[in-house]
């Protein structure tokens, strides 16, 4: 069977990933290293994810502020365990003027040298850390509920476009609290947020857990992340949200007056997701013919070509289609108007259609002098879009009956998407692995798609940790999290001989 | 009279401007040079215009992208002329790694050093030019219509909150078209977007016009800006739209095939507003009790304060409160639900209506007991805080009859603002000047808020221009621009003695 792209995942998923990126124009390489340019569907995806997120960010109460791009340097030498998370590879601003080199060229300004450098915000912990301290003064001001829509840099040596880029675009929630039972409550709701838009929004199964300790946030108390299966068995952290104890609140002197007069320490949280989400959505819902994007965040949810012949019939089949497009612009599904577009481009309708599938609109309405003549349309659906003896799957009724069943028809496509994900996500997840040596042959690499292994463990920590850590990166494999919504199990830990107390998932990841 | 701010207008124009922003709880200096950080209530109003301006500007076919925020130091050393117009002052990377000093510090790793430095965007323009060159080939991917919402950051020496900062947020259009036509079609299609969106939604009155040629956008061949009259008598320039030409096409490559197959350079346009907008909301609404948001861009349009006693009439009063925001929160107003807020903050009810009067929600509701008794609410409106007596001119009615009013007045609100800025602009704009001394004289310092000046004048070009430049210099003054809708006036142009052929407005400004 013949597919739109000329990669398909089971031939090199890596590479699949990066045609589909570039088929569905997404993104692209910006000539800047390591960061990309966002384009139109690529971003219009953002632009969802963005307003749906923040609708239930604004829900929880938590307000949106906006922050310095640049931290001084003296902020970081502070927070010496924060930075050392970073590796320290961050974006440095040492001039505020250029000159000319007297060759043509351009230099700093050796006379525009900063005093003390600026680093571009890999996060903003310390930034907000300071403004807090500046906010709270007592319990009346808590909690403190901020998130900020911004631009981080994080210099990567190895990028990928969406999942690791040296700029990301993120939205990043701190919140300070009186106690660290408000704290807890903050950051469990968040991840909860991020585990239900995943899942209702991004149709993408997600397990919603705890990091291990050497895994988590530097400088956190506990960490806790969503972790995604990609269609190639790899997990994807897709969220993260952070309880950071009164560690942060003390080098940013983040203090309030509690109801008796004293002088307490807030307890703080930070949780975030960025365009990796888009990485994660392809991962999951793409498929040789490309993308395939949920309704939900679909720019456009249903898109209309008119087939022109270059004959008399053209003004006729172009009415027909701008009918129908009001038509569908006044239904609503998911409690928004329904997003249709009227592909009116001077290039061939087959190309047209094409560039839909591999862009993942979940409709596709074609129409021609035949569809006007008979009151039709034809229409695909991109999550079924072969029949059984691999043709397009097109249907062709009147066009009311179309009108009448878009509402049910996109949100039958959201749900569909996520079954199939979620059906593959529990199919490649193996129980029941009792020793280190048996772990190790599930993912030989005679297993193409080995998934994630669930398994008890002891929740070793310190040095005994670390060694775990060690045996499994000799197989490439790390912990992902501790899942919330499972029975503790029984059994024997395979790594340390101890009574299980947790479930872990092991898996590759990205 | 008292007022809420310890500074008038008439007292200390900019004392007072900078008063309403700490007290309305607008923004406030970061701790980093010239950047400031934006707190809810600024940065609610900038969701607003950015909500509000992105329909505009998506209903307009343009389409958002992301491009990179570090601009590699060749394009900028290639596009000289560019260059030279922001004299240079930007933000240099030229390092992306930090190490220890060895003194507990931190400084730039000598060994990470860029091999070509990078500068932080001050405008988009080459890194966009670079990849419209990519993005087009034939006369059928023309006009390409982008738009991207971004911080951008010039170093700035003297900065200002939301008129002049370091880093700004701000949207910048980009565009590219067949020819000459297409391209100033669209200039002034955005300049008319702006003029509208500042006189519809923020109420404030502006002169959409050419900018004289001293004024242009470096390498633009003619740049537009909407001018707005601040309550100084000050001009604003609040936004601008530019025509490149063929010069940014040339020197980025942007060729396409036109319907002959010959490659043919593509005419570009760009338009950019800020967050400076919010500055001019600022000096065009504010009074001396603070801000006062026009209902649009209002982040809460009503807000509701519980009058509280610690006794048991407080959960009545509390439910009441509630039940009268949810009623309001179903009233639509301007094709949205009205944005009601209820204030359940544990401080004074009367330190809650002066912290909503200094932000300037536009209706203020007080709830106590008796209100409850009655079946009555009591609510002040912003823009008319005061009775002829001096007194707060506070309207006891019953429940229902606000209810029933509440679209009606929020919609009253937003054109009474805009009414009163527009006769206040109309009053300062001064005409019949007939020579250079009676325009010194005007602007002699005797004159508190001179306004601005309507003149004719024979529009000068090159060492004409720059010597009538100079002389309006000498006297703080600057030519704004030649309104579009001013019919061509007589007499002599008062710089050069030649016949006035277009009509011009001149003022100090920010």
């Amino acid at each position: 069977m013949k597919h739109a792209l000329s990669v398909t995942r089971s031939d090199d998923f890596a590479a699949w990933y990066q045609e589909v990126i570039a088929e569905a124009d997404m993104a692209e390489e910006s000539g800047v290293r390591g960061c990309m340019v966002i384009k139109p569907w690529g971003y219009g995806i953002w632009e969802r994810i963005q307003a749906l997120m923040d609708a239930r960010i604004k829900a929880a109460g938590v307000q949106n502020c906006y922050f310095p791009l640049f931290i001084p340097l003296s902020y970081f030498a502070k927070e010496a365990e924060h930075v050392e998370g970073f590796a320290k590879e961050m974006a440095v601003v040492t001039h505020h003027r250029l000159v000319s080199d007297g060759k043509g060229g351009l230099v700093p300004d050796p006379e525009a040298k900063l005093e003390e450098p600026l680093v571009v915000r890999p996060t903003s912990e310390t930034v907000i850390g300071a403004a807090m301290a500046r906010w709270i003064q007592s319990w009346r001001d808590l909690p403190l509920l901020t998130n900020q829509w911004a631009n981080v840099v994080r210099w990567e040596m190895r990028t990928r476009m969406f999942l690791r880029t040296s700029e990301f675009l993120w939205q990043e929630g701190h919140t300070a609290h009186a106690d660290k039972a408000d704290a807890m409550a903050e950051m469990l709701r968040a991840l909860e947020m991020y585990r239900s838009f995943s899942e209702d929004v991004l149709a993408m199964p997600v397990v919603a857990g705890e990091k291990p300790e050497n895994e988590r946030f530097p400088g956190a108390v506990s960490t806790y992340s969503i972790e995604a299966m990609m269609q190639d068995g790899k997990a994807l952290q897709a969220g993260t949200s952070h309880y950071l104890g009164t560690g942060f609140a003390e080098s940013a002197g983040i203090r309030y007056q509690d109801k008796e007069g004293q002088q307490t320490l807030c307890h703080t949280t930070s949780w975030g997701v960025s365009t990796r989400l888009i990485g994660g959505l392809i991962m999951t819902h793409g498929d040789d013919d490309g993308l395939r994007v949920p309704p939900l965040v679909a720019p456009h949810q249903i898109v209309i070509v008119p087939m022109l012949r270059d004959n008399e019939e053209d003004d006729a089949v172009i009415a027909y289609c701008r009918e129908l497009t009001a038509e569908l612009a006044k239904v609503r599904a998911f409690d928004e108007p329904l997003r249709v577009h009227y592909d009116g481009r001077a290039i061939k309708a087959a190309n047209k259609r094409w560039g839909w599938v591999k862009k993942g609109a979940p409709v596709i309405i074609e129409i021609g002098g035949r569809d006007v003549a008979g009151g039709n349309v034809s229409w695909l659906r991109r999550d079924a879009l072969y029949n059984e003896s691999g043709k397009l799957a097109s249907t062709i009724e009147p066009k009311g009956d179309l009108v009448a069943r878009a509402s049910a028809l996109i949100e039958e496509i959201q749900a569909s998407l996520h079954k199939e994900a979620t059906t593959r996500r529990d199919a490649n997840i193996t129980r029941g692995i009792a020793s280190l040596d048996a772990l190790a042959a599930h993912f030989t690499d005679g297993n193409k798609y080995p998934g994630w292994v669930e398994l008890g463990w002891s929740r070793p920590a310190g040095a005994e940790l670390e060694e775990v850590v060690t045996k499994l990166k000799a197989h490439k494999l790390t912990i992902r999290n501790t899942p919330m919504d499972v029975a503790t199990p029984s059994g024997q830990c395979i790594f340390t001989g101890k009574p299980a107390v947790e479930t872990i998932y092991v898996a590759r990841s990205y």
